[in-house]
Order: structure tokens, then C-alpha cells, then sequence
């Protein structure tokens, strides 16, 4: 094995290795580009690593919305403590996926009556977003002849600074005030709903450990506060995830130190007051996203006024966070390279777009390449999450792109 | 009829009328919301307008890849002189709605030989955007029997003003530099191919007039430089489009009138000059974006720490390009309206979110719409174009949107 890139192998050559293959025997096996392919071996070793990072007893969950695809779930499902969905749709990709119902729970803002029902009867757990759905959730209790399960998804009184997104504190649309969950909890008893526990979920793609840390500690003190008015004992406490990863060179991976120290003492406390209680974190993109690669192939190869273009069938309709347009407000390259040749001594910069008549079809803005031809294969790294699920597909009637488990 | 709203019809009780229609029976009829409505009258009268503003004699088009809706190609193929379209996905929708192929152009950087080969069976003109592209058509007529029909996109040597987005000028994946045109022009001829002409598109969602005339100008007088060097007569000149249409309040849908000028003084030099010739304009937003709107309903009225949210059953998996996630650098609201009441003599002020758990699903910022509640209906007008198609559907597992014209 040569010098790797963005963790994985190469061939003496220095073509790329996916799954153990290199990556033209890998295309030629799913007969045809663009696809994106997710190591598995890359999962089990990063699902290890989290697990390392988390105080014996402390549950791992995956949320599938990173990644849906139906091979994955069933792989990692008996990797890890259970599955977090976020709609009707996923909840079905987890229960197909082998999934113990009591181990997948249901979050989302503005679940529709059908979902809160579907999630009733499949008999998951519910992270209640608002006092409505205890209403939704106690008649399709009664109608099924089963206790809704249900925990209260709580939006903050703090933010989690340092997030790539923030979901919870100030004025949100996900989860309950925390200081309108005390009625909730009230409602919930009177509903008969059968209460479980509590989900705080502070943001997500956070590369600071420290503040991690900080979100996982306040959040557990806001949930001990809460729990004054708990109409049943807690069972469970998720306490979210937002683990990140790099995508850009100023970018560095997670310090999971504080992360970890912090977890030490919330799960000491949980032991000493609530021995009942399991504490669950839940990750998606840390898991996966750096285990996939998106692979679209040279359609032509073009100069225009001093520039090279590299025009692939492969784009934005496929990958739209890699073309930057997809709530980012700088658009910067994922990490690239030509697949059979990925750390060259010569370069040529060059830029990468896909098929799509419009500029924002870009996959990468004068990046430095081995020297390509019509039939190469270029590689999008940190492409395990929120690719496909997440794109566009249907956008200029290109076709679909295969996803493969290797 | 009452007050119209963004030039849609509304009840004497202030209902939005879509297709002759008041929105809740319209939604009723659909069946589930969320969906696209696109108004057909709308689209009929819109088509009518851009004519009038075209002299007798120049050809307008339509570029499906703003709706591929079938429906709505269906429906607008007979009111066009021809269809333009990005893939052979979009030359299927096409060649299904009945259109003649020798009506039918096909444009994009990198496509693919395969693609090429449908459009030479076919019987559509390509627009041929690299040198690479005469070698592969050329083998396809071979092996067909048939004379691939091209005509060559040019890459200008000037650059559209006031363009949403530039699609010349500079290096550019699209089209072929004007520099090098003349040599194509003589691979084409001994290629054998049957060249018919030019295409020229200078950038999109453009709000100034006098901008397009200038770019119209400047493209026909590079057109009469390069057509020195043509193989065959030119028949065909496709000119572009880009017409914008109002999103925001600040701005003021297009004047015509230079464009209108400046079109008249091309297309008597074009009857001077080649007879045998034909101009087109290709138009697709400025055709069907008006005459859409998006409708969601309110799953959830919430109030967090002071601010109403509406979250409803529709989002950015629908609808990106309204979160403001599509590209855009600045988030802006969509005109937007409470179905049962456009034009309210009371509001209030809300966001209206959709059901993904990201922060990135939002429809409406701080807006004022009539006093909302469960079950509502909200509008999201302006949505004609690069709605669904252009929407990571398949995100976090929600159920597709429906679409209807009416």
C-alpha cells in the first residue's frame, strides 16, 4: 500500500483503494459512474472510535438522516444501540433494517397525524416537539390500544456556540421551551402517555470538543432541573451529538478529550441518581461521512481562455453541498483527486463541474490534480453524508447515481 | 373577484384562486398537500406577452429544464414554436409531449455519448459545445445513417450585465470560446455533420431590459463575425433568454421595450442578410414562474420564546430554491400568503418552517400573513420554475410533492 489520502489506502500505483478495490475495478463493478461508494470496514473502525470516546454504558445511536441508504443502516444497526429517524419514511428504512422498535426514536418539527400514529403502532420512541402532538399521540393511544412512548425534546435556555448549524436556545422551531416543558410534562401524565425521558439536541457539525463538552454539560444540568416534574421515572436521555467533521484545510477533526470528560461525570451523576436511566448520544455525519467517497467520470476535457475544465457526469444534482450550494454562504473545494493517481507529483490545476447548464454546477474551483483525460475518475472525499438523500437528483433529467456498501 | 395578489384571482372572502379554483377545494381535489399548482391560463397569457414583444418571424422557445412537469410541456409545446433541453431526460419529456424534432435542441456541457446518440437518432439539433463533441457525433451519423444536426454554442468574448447568473463570457465550461470557433467550424464541415447554426446564452434571471438588448446586439454581431467561416448556410440562431422575473420587493419585473427594439433591428438585418434564416429565443423561467405557486399546510402553530412559528408539511426538500438555500447568498422570502386570506386587513408576523429537522427548512422569515392555524393552507407564489425538479426530494424521507396544472 502506497501513501494514503483523506484515510484511505492506494495501490502502489497510486490509484485509489475503496472497500479494497481499486477504483476503476470498483466502477467497472457497478457498471456505472457517477456513484458514491461508503467503506464499511472505515465505518466499523470509526463506530469503534466513538464508542472509545464513550464512558462504558453511555449508548450509541446512529441518526439516519445522514445517510438513508438502506445498506448502510443494515449494516451499522447491530454496531450500534439503536437508530434516531426523522420522519415516517426513515423510520420505515430503520424497521426494515432489523431495528428493535424500542431502540429507534422519532424527532422532527410538524410530524403529520399519520407519522405520530405510524410511530405509535410501530411502538418507537416519540421526541415530542410541541403540545400538540400529545393530543395527536393520546388518541392514536387509545385507538391502537397502546401507550404511546414518548420523551420531550427540549429547545434549550443556552445555545451550543461553535456549531455549523444551531438547533436549540432563542426562538426555535424544534422542541419545547425548556421553560414550557413542566406544563408539557403535566399534559403528558394527564394524556397517559407513557413518558421515557428527555432529548436535547444543541447543533450540529461542531469541530471544538470543548464546546461540545460545554453543550453536553449544560444540557444535562437543564435536564435535572427538569425532571422535578417528570410524571414518570426517566428511562432515557438523549443528549444529541453535532460531532463533526473537516472538510477544508483550515479545518482540524474533533478532539473527543472534553467530550469524553465530560460524559465521565454526566454518566457518574446518572449512575448515583438515576440508575433506571440509560444516556444516549446520537451521531450521523461522524460516523459515515468521512467513510464515502463520490466518484463522476471526465466526460470531456476542456479549455477555455487559459482555464481547464474537467466536465464530469457528475454534479450538483448528486452533491449538492460539494458544489457549495447548499445553505453555504462561502462555497470552498471538498478535498478532491483523480482516482488513479491520488497523490502525484506533477499537477495542473483545473476545475470540476458536472453536466448541469448553470455555473453553480461546480465541483471543484481550480484545484490541483494529476493531469486528466476524458474517462478518468475524479473523487469527492468526506461524501458519506448528506450526499445523495440530499441532492437534487431529478434536476435536469440526468439519471439517478448508483450508492454502493463495499 | 377581489384584490389580486402576485396576478392571481382571490374570492370575494379574500380565498386564493388558482385554475378557477378556491385553494382549499383546489387542495381538495389534489388530495395531499404538499403540491405545485401551475396555473395554465397563467402560462397562455404569459407565452402571449413574450410574442408580442418578439417581431414577426423570430421563433420562441421553451427551456424545459425550468418545469419538466409532463404536463405542463404538454400544455405549452403547441403555444411554442420549440423546446430546448439540457438532457436526455428532458429530450424524452419532449419527444413525449409530441414535439417535432426538428424543433428540439439540445444543450449542456459533457454530454454524454450516449446522450449524443439518442439526439442524432432523434433527429434533434445539438448545440455542440466542445471539439470533442463533433467526434462522437460524427460516429453516431455513421452508424445511423443520419446527419447529426448541430449548431455551435458560443462561449462570447463579452460578458451579460445584470445576469442572476453569467453564462459567458471569460473562461467558461459552457459552449466553445469565440476565438475557437472557426476551427471547429471547419471540423464540422469535414466531419460531414449538418451544421444549421449558432447558439449564444449570454447569463439568466435577468431584470434589465436595456441589458438584454445589449447582450442581444452583441451576440448577433459576434454570430455575423463567425458566420465567415460557416460550412453550411446558417438556418438557425438561437439568441438566448435569461428573462428574469420579480422575487423581492425591491424589484421590478422586466421591460421589454429595448429588447423589443433591439430584436427588431437584428431580425431586419437577419431578413437583409440570410434570408433562408430563422432567430429563436429560448425562454423558460419568464414563461412558467409566475404562474405557480407552492402549498403547504400547517401541520403545527408554535410559539417559542415570543415568535409564531407555522412549521407545515412542506420545506426545502420541496422547494430549495424558496428556503434560499439554492445557490443564493442572501436568504429572502418568496412572496408568500395564507390561502384562505391573501390580502388580510389583520396580520401578524411568523415564520413559516417546514418539517426537517435542520434550521435550513425555512419558507418565510418573520412574515405578516392573516392570523394562521392548524390546517391552514400557506402559498409560496412565484414558484413556477426550478420548484420540484430542482429540490433534494428524497430528503429525510418526507413524502414527494404533488403537481397539477390546472
Amino acid at each position: 500500500m502506497n501513501a494514503a489520502i483523506n484515510g484511505f489506502d492506494a495501490t502502489p500505483e497510486g490509484e485509489l483503494m475503496v472497500g479494497g478495490l481499486p477504483l476503476r475495478r470498483l466502477a467497472a463493478r457497478v457498471g456505472q459512474t457517477p456513484f458514491y461508494a461508503i467503506d464499511r470496514e472505515r465505518v466499523r473502525q470509526r463506530v469503534a472510535q466513538a464508542r472509545a470516546a464513550l464512558p462504558p454504558g453511555v449508548r450509541l445511536h446512529y441518526a439516519v438522516k445522514a445517510n438513508p441508504m438502506p445498506a448502510l443502516v443494515g449494516f451499522i444497526r447491530p454496531l450500534v444501540d439503536g437508530l434516531d429517524v426523522a420522519s415516517a419514511g426513515e423510520m420505515a428504512v430503520a424497521l426494515d433494517a432489523g431495528a428493535d422498535p424500542s431502540h429507534v426514536s422519532f424527532a422532527g418539527p410538524g410530524k403529520r397525524d399519520a407519522e405520530l400514529q405510524q410511530a405509535v403502532a410501530a411502538g418507537v420512541l416519540v421526541n415530542l416537539e410541541s403540545a400538540r402532538e400529545v393530543a395527536v399521540l393520546a388518541e392514536a393511544s387509545q385507538r391502537l390500544g397502546l401507550p404511546a412512548r414518548v420523551a420531550v425534546r427540549v429547545n434549550p435556555d443556552f445555545e451550543l456556540r461553535g456549531a455549523g448549524m444551531r438547533m436549540g436556545g432563542g426562538a426555535k422551531p424544534f422542541g419545547v421551551d425548556a421553560e414550557a416543558v413542566p406544563q408539557l410534562l403535566r399534559d403528558i401524565g394527564h394524556a397517559g402517555l407513557a413518558f421515557e425521558g428527555f432529548h436535547v439536541y444543541a447543533g450540529s457539525q461542531n469541530l471544538k470538543g470543548a464546546l461540545i463538552a460545554q453543550a453536553l454539560r449544560e444540557s444535562w444540568a437543564m435536564v435535572q432541573r427538569l425532571a422535578a416534574d417528570v410524571p414518570a421515572p426517566i428511562r432515557h436521555v438523549n443528549l444529541g451529538g453535532g460531532w463533526g467533521i473537516p472538510y477544508f484545510p483550515n479545518e482540524q477533526a474533533l478532539d473527543l478529550e472534553p467530550v469524553t470528560a465530560a460524559l465521565a461525570g454526566i454518566e457518574a451523576e446518572r449512575q448515583r441518581d438515576w440508575p433506571g436511566a440509560r444516556l444516549a448520544l446520537e451521531l450521523g455525519r461522524y460516523l459515515v461521512g468521512e467513510a464515502g467517497v463520490y466518484v463522476a467520470r471526465v466526460t470531456d476535457r476542456k479549455e477555455s481562455r487559459g482555464q481547464v475544465f474537467l466536465v464530469t457526469d457528475g454534479g450538483l444534482h448528486h452533491h449538492l453541498a460539494a458544489s457549495g450550494n447548499f445553505g453555504q454562504v462561502i462555497r470552498r473545494n471538498y478535498p478532491l483527486a483523480l482516482g488513479r493517481q491520488v497523490n502525484p507529483t506533477q499537477t495542473e490545476t483545473v476545475s470540476v463541474v458536472g453536466p448541469l447548464c448553470t455555473p453553480l454546477d461546480v465541483l471543484g474551483e481550480r484545484v490541483d490534480l494529476a493531469p486528466a483525460h476524458e474517462g478518468d475518475l475524479v473523487v469527492v472525499f468526506q461524501s458519506g453524508a448528506y450526499g445523495a438523500s440530499a441532492s437534487p437528483q431529478a434536476f435536469l433529467g440526468h439519471p439517478p447515481c448508483a450508492e454502493v456498501l463495499v
